[in-house]
């Protein structure tokens, strides 16, 4: 799966590359290129491994990996303002409004968010039914029923009077990661024009395990290793999925679901072999 | 012309209201709410009288005209932003970050260029080409090449040891209020699949005529007439039309710009009489 994944992201890379490159030199153009270096690219590679299963090219289905890369970008630049969660590190890099500056950070991440359906509509898959339906199924997870609507969730949970339970913290979860997660993982059957039932069971099991190991990451990890400040949540005493299931049932939690995950995955037998793979990697990562 | 104007702004303030219908009540959907209450709507008047020419119906055009109100509003927010154009007061109201928060008023942006996107994936006409294309063609006109490119030279100019030349400023403008007009108005011939020519170049004349306008209205406007701050370009010594022209300069080339407008739209004779109609209207607008 790690060779896969350094593939996926080449293509990627050199996808948004080719998407930036006649863009207007300047400031703008060079904060959203340094919005979008590094990074894992696991949804770049949940919608290439996700295409792959229905008989889809990587060529075939890279400007759709590119845009959910360029819109995860966006989402970072934004967060990371200091009227959100005011990071200055991310990926090991200064944040994007300490590189630049706030002005250019919004509109970097404006830009990036426009570049995504831009990208989005590039692809060359299927009937105009598939193409749009794929278009509306991206705005539905990233907008202010998805993502957006996630991290306005977690902006007010900060100021709450009362920690968020363990209903409340899933709520919040689903939809600010989780949405765009599943968005990739079933971009492959809705280009496709099949069901996305599996796939979407696989993404909401990986999801909520992706980020019960960041909450795990957050308590012991390592600054240099994760490329980003650690510990804010627990100094900002808010509730995590470790602050409430303490690290052992987190861990539980956790492994329990990458099973569920697994299991999801039986309609497609050998083939889903790298999304089995990523499953278990999301639980054993360290950064 | 101004019953038709009326007559547009009921029809997308109620599509606007119903796309939101659904949203999770909360400080987020209020703000994307408020974010679209009033405006001229000369955008969507000018996609719904595009889309005329060519035989399509408003019904049929209604979602176009309702997403570049939604993106005119987000980008309205964006741009009122501390950070940006620090602004208090918009349409007559307090700006949105001011009504609510910062944090709010960049997620409310964020997700109302999302909702655009979204409900320009709902139209309906033509092949899958042509859906495509417009997508494509309004990604290209509000992203870091057309209105956010503009609004980077606009916060770049604010810093700059000279002030604009003509030919900067005109390139400014193009970029930042023009490019989505001459999508506004060229939507009805992409949508049709007909040569977007004459509208281009009617677009593009209306445009700098309306950026004059404002130009003359931020001199000798009123504050509660137009419904924001006033004199802000003086005040932080910036170039515009009136300062590099004059006042009479510059109300002789809006005049001639009008002109242009109108003998662009010669190909469709009677048919574009409202669009006729706004192009005096933008010059002898008091807000």
């Amino acid at each position: 799966m790690q060779d896969r994944l350094e593939d996926v992201k080449a293509q990627v890379q050199a996808a948004l590359d080719e998407a930036m490159a006649g863009f207007p030199p300047g400031e703008l153009t060079d904060a959203m290129r340094y919005a979008c270096i590094g990074g894992k690219r696991l949804r770049a590679f949940l919608v290439m491994e996700s295409a792959r299963l229905f008989g889809l090219t990587d060529r075939e289905a890279l400007p759709v990996a590119a845009a959910v890369e360029a819109l995860h970008a966006y989402s970072l630049v934004h967060d990371d303002l200091p009227a959100m969660d005011d990071d200055d590190l991310r990926r090991g890099l200064p944040t994007c409004h300490v590189q630049w500056s706030e002005a250019t950070a919004i509109l970097a991440g404006d830009a990036l968010q426009t570049l995504a359906f831009g990208l989005l509509s590039l692809h060359q898959i299927g009937t105009a039914e598939v193409r749009v339906a794929l278009i509306r199924a991206f705005s539905e997870a990233v907008g202010a029923r998805g993502m957006v609507w996630g991290q306005a969730l977690d902006i007010a949970a900060e100021t709450a009077l009362e920690p968020l339970d363990i209903v409340a913290i899933k709520r919040l979860q689903s939809a600010k990661t989780g949405a765009l997660i599943v968005f990739s993982a079933t971009s492959g059957a809705i280009m496709a024009g099949e069901d996305t039932g599996p796939l979407t069971e696989y993404a909401r099991n990986i999801g909520l395990a992706f980020q019960i190991q960041d909450d795990i990451l957050d308590v012991i990890g390592d600054e240099a290793e994760t490329g980003k400040r650690l510990n804010k949540d627990g100094a900002a005493n808010k509730a995590t999925f470790v602050s409430l299931l303490g690290l052992d049932g987190a861990r539980d939690k956790a492994r329990k679901l990458v099973r569920n995950a697994e299991s999801a995955l039986e309609p497609y037998g050998e083939a889903a072999g790298n999304l089995r793979d990523l499953a278990r990697f999301i639980i054993e990562r360290d950064a």
